[in-house]
């Protein structure tokens, strides 16, 4: 038998590669310390598994009855005072048989340990060699665990942790089985760690953009059309559009020529592309439609304007082609894990495909990499940072399997993050099936990374499909492509426009930019005149013609985060002008009609995320 | 046994309803004319069967010889000689067994008499009674012919016919069966008929959107995409862009609000509709999804267009809700009828869809109206008609079982069309499944009519989906739906451009305003400042830096239907000019850079189609 140290130091592995290991131990404790309160609140709970898991941890229980906030008072009061107690985290390896004794009252647990006598984790998953059982003690509570903890009770802090919330959840997360009790907690090593969380929690919800797309009228998820297919109503679509106009004009400016192509083809383009063998699972089923034709709904567009290139012979002076469009994919994701706008099945990308010879590769980077840095600045992206994303060489499945062409690519895409002078970190497996890409990171209220934009290096679909120019010496030669994203999907971009803003969009993204608000009715016909004649100026200003008082439109339009409410009573209308508020708040009193248009003309143009210029 | 004349007076049945009766029975005589020419050119030939068709008639013969060019002259000269001798047509009734014996020779002939017998048509088809047999004769050349034909063959015009080609044909359209050889003829009353048939069709083939779309590189059919999915490349894409622009930027302005819904939904939601009951066979089939999910890509938007309106709830004071979208559906169509822009089996429409309160049916149509004549005459459509497009009340499968609503939906229309002082006709079989539609018809240069726009009254699905708005008196009420499309589909659309002018668009459509054509290369730095300078105030130019010659390059763009061709040398770059030339060759001489700009400006504001403000 192993010595407690010995037990301690293999259970290390344990810990997931991408977590800090203090924090695993002390969650993991944290759990335990819970499950001891909670088994002496109620003698009839049944404890059966409690992991770390992001922020904190969980501990599933068979308990028929619904804790109180009383009761969870009494535990966390509790919890505390076991941790000020200071009892250290013992383990010891046991036999089967000595677990089922110890365990013997717990069918939960004994189900667990029939799974690791056939070596099977807690999870039910084959744990890839013979399991060795190990208990672990603290005060009088002792339970089935591989660890691993911190030493004692008294390395934790009892003012570190709060427990958020008990649901419902199945054993094993079967709904055929019974249903637990949950208790949700969240930890830190200090109270202070503790309360910056629950900060970042509060402004997380505030900054929501599922919460905010419902308050705002951006977006709605209808049951009727399946999950994952959220629909943009009239606010959300005009943001969707602007989004669109502007990454486009700024696209054209550049060189791109647009195309429109079809969202869906036959299965054998995938199975050219390569697909179909690296990414099926990812794609909807396909379609039979007759004379043995399958129709797939297309995952990616790059297939496509591959088709595009090819469609008439290219010489090396036509190069760089660069084919460009807003391109609506399809990606099979199971209903579970989508909701909201971040997670669709659905999606539209600002895709392009960059059809380049060898000696331009550099070049048209350093022009995707300016792209993006404009289209940041005017969206006000200030915070992000750059990912070289590598494949696995030892995920053979995922990836194609050519280790020079992913050496190249790799090294190639190195060269440019350092030639720009732009800090980065590596990835692996974190590339495209076809090849490695530079991505840019950003990050939401929670610290949670996501990419919006990618550029990718390719020489492997080229190939595929082989692409060919004329070169200068009249031979053909194989174009190298790259794909990129620079704003994203628009659905993408639009929560993390949402969650960046709070719903409170700068004036050239607002849906609503202004809105008319008559004192009385004498002044409905004054206002109704002004958005006549600013609709047809394309200003997006809106006239509230309800029969509510002027503070509650004043009060509907700030909470409706629209940049500038117009009030607009007698003098207003003698004066040929609108008293002009701010959504913060602000007063600017009188202004004449003239010099509003002026202010929001120049807004619009400069793409300012200010409320007035300067 | 019935008499000649009786039995002539019979067949008259077998017009069909749209088909000019007099026409019908010339081309079915030519058809027979033709039939003994052929088979005193070629005696081995077997006639099987040859009916009018559009414009003209075929005939299929069993022939093991591929005719020449001599041999259709001299069946054209024998065919104009058997007319001169004005042999006159006679018929009469036969048995099976006396059919049988005048057409022993012929294989085909005997096929058809066993299925006549059996109570089928020529083409295998129940014929719905007893089928009598008749034989008609002129001259030597008795066919099995269930008429009409004209009294004799002097009632033919010698000039007014041609035979246009000789194509491969298989019996009964089964590729199992034997291919025989169609002698493809066009016929009219007079050879005057004929010529202005004949010139219809060489301008139709100058007009073609399949041909024009290669040659100026608007969009191509991959294969690989499977029939019906056509893709737009960067100039058609450009013409598409500014066609959605265009008119979402009209709706907008006439209070219409722009929504992204899904292109699918589950199945269940076309349950609801109707669409599953009337329109199955126009949608591709469901994918399973897991779970039970079936999804389906949507063939239209209007229960999407619903969910919209559902999303909140509506007052009497927020009618009409105006919901629009450029929405792409999905119709599956078999594989054979798909082909060019005009039949696709995705496609994208310039949707809408009004819910209104009964007494705003009136205004909300007539705004429909105006938005189209609008649109209709910035784009230069000026020849089209209204057609008042009823229901079958015949079909029960096709259309919603409701009596009452399809009179009073229908008058209201007419209603309107008369009120607006707009000629009309009606048709019967043309609604919408739910509901009756005013459609506006153009014509090809074919004479061929297609539906551009159209709008739908519909008291249906507002029933289907229980829609609501409260009322003044605070009661619930169901509010109407209109559907409505302006500027029908944009593949349909872009097909009709192209066809329209022939490919040589207004300068505000082209999707190449001007090309910039420099003498020598010592003009390209020059040159390429303007494109660059042009692109970025959102001008379509381009630059001939290839190594042709001016006047190559010159013939290059007027072929390519460029509106403005700007060639610049020594003087143009020493006065920062232009020489301007347009596309039909008239040359304007040097203009400023200035003045150029000024005219694009002007033109692309003012939608004007000529080439130089009038």
């Amino acid at each position: 038998m192993a010595s407690e140290a010995e037990l301690k130091a293999a259970s290390e592995k344990y810990i997931p590669k991408d977590y800090d290991p203090a924090l695993y131990k002390l969650r993991h404790s944290f759990a335990h310390v819970l499950a001891q309160a909670v088994v002496e609140r109620f003698p009839q709970a049944r404890p059966t598994i409690g992991p770390p898991v992001e922020y904190g941890f969980y501990y599933d229980f068979d308990l028929d009855v619904n804790p109180t906030e009383e009761d969870l008072q009494w535990i966390s009061e509790r919890m505390r005072q076991i941790i000020r107690e200071n009892h250290p985290f013992h383990v010891r390896e046991v036999t089967a048989e000595e677990a089922r004794q110890i365990f013997r009252d717990n069918p939960y647990k004994l189900e667990l340990i029939e799974g690791l006598t056939r070596g099977q984790d807690e999870y039910g998953n084959a744990a890839g060699g013979p399991v060795v059982i190990t208990v672990y003690q603290h005060d009088g509570f002792i339970d089935l665990c591989r660890g691993p903890h911190v030493e004692s009770t008294g390395h934790l802090d009892p003012d570190a942790f709060r427990i958020l919330q008990v649901t419902g959840s199945y054993w094993r997360g079967d709904s055929r089985n019974k249903m637990l009790k949950r208790f949700h907690g969240t930890a830190w090593a200090s109270a202070a760690d503790l309360q910056a969380h629950l900060a970042r929690l509060e402004e997380a919800a505030r900054r929501d953009h599922r919460k905010l797309g419902r308050e705002l009228e951006l977006f709605a998820n209808e049951p009727i059309f399946g999950s994952g297919f959220p629909m943009l109503l009239p606010k959300g679509a005009t943001i969707r559009r602007i989004l669109e106009t502007f990454i486009t004009d700024y696209e054209r400016k550049a060189g791109y020529e647009h195309v429109y192509t079809p969202d869906l083809a036959k299965k054998e383009l995938y199975i050219q592309s390569g697909h179909w063998a690296h990414y099926k699972e990812n794609m909807f089923p396909p379609m039979e439609v007759g004379d043995g034709e399958e129709l797939v709904l297309r995952p990616m567009c790059c297939p496509h304007h591959i088709q595009v290139y090819k469609c008439k012979p290219r010489s090396y002076r036509d190069l760089p082609v660069r084919i460009a469009e807003l391109g609506t994919m399809y990606r099979y994701e199971r209903s579970g894990v989508v909701g909201g706008l971040s997670r669709v099945r659905c999606m539209t990308l600002n895709d392009a495909h960059l059809f380049v010879r060898p000696d331009q590769i550099k070049e048209e980077i350093a022009g995707v990499l300016n792209l993006m840095k404009k289209a940041y600045a005017d969206l006000g992206i200030q915070d992000y940072r750059f990912r070289l994303s590598k494949h696995d060489p030892n995920d053979k499945e995922k990836y194609v399997d050519n280790p020079e062409m992913w050496a190249k690519g790799e090294a190639m895409l190195r060269e440019a993050l350092v030639e720009h002078g732009l800090p980065f970190f590596e990835a692996e497996g974190e590339a495209a099936f076809y090849g490695p890409k530079i991505d840019v990171q950003v990050k939401d209220v929670m610290g949670r990374e996501e990419t919006l934009s990618t550029i990718q290096l390719d020489f492997h679909l080229p190939n595929q499909f082989e692409l060919e120019y004329k070169d200068s010496d009249d031979r053909p030669k194989r174009p190298v492509m790259i794909h990129r994203g620079v704003i994203s999907t628009m659905e993408r971009m639009l929560a993390y426009l949402i969650e960046l803003y709070a719903g409170a969009f700068p004036v050239w993204l607002a849906p609503v930019q202004a809105v008319l608000v008559p004192i009385a009715d004498r002044h409905f016909d004054y206002v109704r005149h002004l958005a006549q004649r600013w609709t047809e100026r394309d200003f997006r200003v809106t006239a509230d013609l309800s029969s509510a008082r002027m503070n509650a439109k004043i009060r509907e339009a700030q909470l409706q985060k629209v940049p500038y409410i117009l009030v607009v009573g007698d003098k207003e209308v003698a004066a040929q002008a609108v008293s002009v508020r701010l959504r913060t708040g602000e007063d600017l009193g009188p202004k004449p009609v003239a010099e509003f248009e002026a202010l929001l003309d120049q807004m619009n143009r400069s793409r300012s995320l200010q409320l007035l210029p300067g």
